[in-house]
């Protein structure tokens, strides 16, 4: 396999000899397929070996799977640090992760753990992410320099979070933010009101006459997934979260919701009408005794739904194929039969169902002329993954982030050969390891009882 | 890392600076220790680096987990070649697999199947295995030339099976398996009635009296696994399928039961209290839709549990990680809360709990002194699984099968640094794929109507 150099390479890439998964409207599986790209875009996708005679870096993949790179709609990427502590302990956010966060989140803090994240992210074949958290300009420029596309929502709370002490510096943070990010053609600035239980109807009211103003900014929010914020806006509205939501004018077209555990018929109608996206997180609902999301029936009444990971305080990894299993059973479960949500239909979630919750799906998501060239490739050459009868039951019930081999993003290798291009292994998981001694010890000293 | 040859190397093998899980009864967490093993058994497992001066083969594992092998209690390894066929198609079991089973297993099917199976067992860091299936001598073979330890069940039906006409004849394919691995130091054969819709009452109490008459070959059953399997029992017996079992005086001591869905209260007692030991396939019961079996209840009342993967058609993988995140989220959500089913009750139920399923937690299942050296490393140098607060939660919900570098079996290294050395992978590939390619040629032949 050729080993060109991580930058922006030759102008034309073509790619050859393909199990090709163009995520396109029928989901075809194509053999022997090809995908030419020319600077940043996808100019040719489809069956045959492509032009016969062209100036361009040439790799043939020998039968591998290609397909788009996955999008996961929906984390808290700086966490990674915060991976699997105090797992299985049923207060612990309130015990050790809201303390923490408010000693040890930091600009600093807050790179460490994206680039962490992000090395994860394209190890795993993952090419756009949805993020929340604070210091949110950091994630972009680390997310930026890993050459990855991402949503970056700062958050607006009023808990006091740890980088603004009031709303008015929570949106002067998010102003700062798109200044640093306007006009980036990978990284789209957002805004993230917390949680209807965690953000006033006047400060969500805010976040909805802001968002009118910035059309290009994507609001993204917590919604309907706790038995406690159930509990809340009954206690405190009277009403269901959705209904506070609403109250408050924030349900508007293109809101992504994450969550979305809690829902009935009509208000999965109303997030229908009006327009709003959900990011499903399976594993990290599950994995805290939530429930399950009704991905069915909003998926039938028209809602775009992307698998994504939650943060991996919350779900573990950032791997797409992590949620595969939880999303399908569940399904399966539900429906009490093997035929609900077919692996094709996770595919489909996870590409270009997933740019679509995104708004990004006129952009990425699927393999076609004009598209930016977000491309994965997953070989098929290890005896854990054969015999291979149909991909897409390959890549949702047996493949895994290691069998992800290369990535490009606009054009741009960012992992070949397993390799990742644009980070430092080492210098990854120096900084984390440091980071994560300084947790410990805070952790020992909670645990200690000593303050 | 050093490489010594596969077979069976130094007479004495000293591991280092591991971060040492044992898997005794309170599976604690050693930082740097040490394993020290002579020929096919452990002599030392614990804290410190072991003795200072020896002649042994010497590897410092620098911090990487150092763990038992897995046990995968229930498996049928030669349908690793089904991986992924039908995939989502509700009738596939008639459809597909029983006419295929029936034109295409053969001694060679099964070997090629296994030899395929053999490999992600090694790879994944699975050391014992308990199938069912046919021809399983041939089984037992391909086991013992790949270095792992077996429980190989010759399946007994009296639904015209692949391998038998009669029982009798199943009878008679017992006794041979009985006689190959008399005495075998890692293949245990064993007798499988296939399921009580499956196998009359008269021929389970004829396994049964064969089993007192054999105490050292383990039986293995499907039970009470499927709806129509408890609508089989109320129309035929007027009873539950457990009832059913008891009736043929089958509820023995040591019985391995796979699935065990659909369990009452009473039922569950019945089992503890017979000696009954239960294989949970979490993953391939809620891929078919089937239900969450009551592992709680069944483990409150003293039946050991094991995790298993259930043939590749079903499970799609044999790799125990692939179940972690099931038997855990499935826990999490019955019980609402994400306390129950703590990372270190999954790694249990993994090794000796597993062990103690097929009744060989005296030889396997934890790292002691006198037990047979059955070990794996998995490296944590990737900042997939950084950082690492809690090697368990590490292990349940984060870990991949990639990540075990090492794998040894009674002593003799199977995989080092990822390089399973009693395979040829391209040769399990090659065969694999040439019936991978008939498989093809049929299922498109059974869809075209042909025949």
């Amino acid at each position: 396999m050729l080993h060109p150099a991580g930058g922006r390479g030759a102008m034309k890439t073509l790619i050859r000899n393909a199990l090709l998964l163009p995520c396109t409207p029928d989901m075809p599986v194509i053999e022997a397929g090809h995908v030419l790209i020319e600077d940043d875009r996808i100019v040719s996708a489809g069956a045959g070996p492509g032009p016969g005679s062209i100036d361009a870096d040439i790799t043939d993949v020998e039968g591998d799977i290609v397909m788009p790179g996955m999008v996961n709609p929906h984390a808290h990427l700086p966490m990674t640090l915060f991976r699997g502590l105090g797992e299985d302990v049923d207060d612990r956010l309130f015990r050790y992760v809201l303390p923490m966060e408010r000693k040890f989140v930091s600009p600093r803090m807050v790179r460490v753990g994206t680039a962490l994240a992000c090395w994860e992210l394209i190890r795993a074949g993952v090419t756009t992410v949805a993020d929340m958290y604070y210091h949110e300009t950091e994630v972009g420029h680390v997310l930026d320099e890993a050459g990855l596309r991402g949503v970056v929502g700062q958050t607006i709370a009023d808990f006091d979070p740890p980088d603004h002490a009031s709303i008015d510096e929570g949106f002067a943070l998010t102003e700062l933010l798109v200044g640093a990010f306007a006009d980036h053609p990978r990284i789209t600035p957002s805004i993230a009101p917390h949680a209807p239980y965690s953000t006033d109807i006047a400060v969500m009211k805010r976040v909805a006459q802001w968002a009118t103003d910035h059309p290009a900014v994507p609001v993204q929010i917590h919604l309907a997934e706790m038995g406690s914020e159930m509990a809340w806006a009954e206690r405190t509205h009277g009403c269901r979260p959705v209904e506070v939501v609403d109250r408050a004018e924030l349900l508007i077209d293109g809101l992504i919701a994450a969550h979305c555990l809690h829902l009935d018929e009509a208000e999965i109608g109303r997030l229908a009408e009006a327009g709003v996206r959900v990011a499903h997180n399976a594993r990290s609902n599950a994995k805290a005794g939530r429930g399950i999301a009704p991905v069915a029936a909003m998926r039938a009444a028209g809602i775009p739904v992307g698998i994504a990971t939650d943060g991996p305080m919350s779900g573990n990894t950032l791997d797409l194929f992590a949620q595969f299993g939880p999303v399908s059973m569940f399904a399966k479960l539900l429906g009490g039969s093997r035929k609900p949500m077919p692996a094709v239909d996770i595919i489909r979630m996870a590409t270009i169902e997933g740019a679509r919750v995104l708004g990004m799906d006129l952009r990425v998501g699927s393999l076609e002329p004009g598209k930016q060239a977000d491309i994965i490739r997953i070989a098929l050459d290890t005896p854990r993954l054969q015999p291979v009868y149909d991909p897409y039951a390959t890549l949702v019930f047996a493949a895994q982030p290691e069998d992800v081999t290369d990535v490009m993003v606009a054009g741009r290798w960012l992992m070949r050969d397993r390799d990742v291009l644009t980070l430092e292994r080492r210098k990854v998981l120096r900084d984390a390891g440091q980071i994560a001694t300084e947790f410990k010890a805070e952790m020992a000293r909670i645990d200690g009882g000593t303050s």
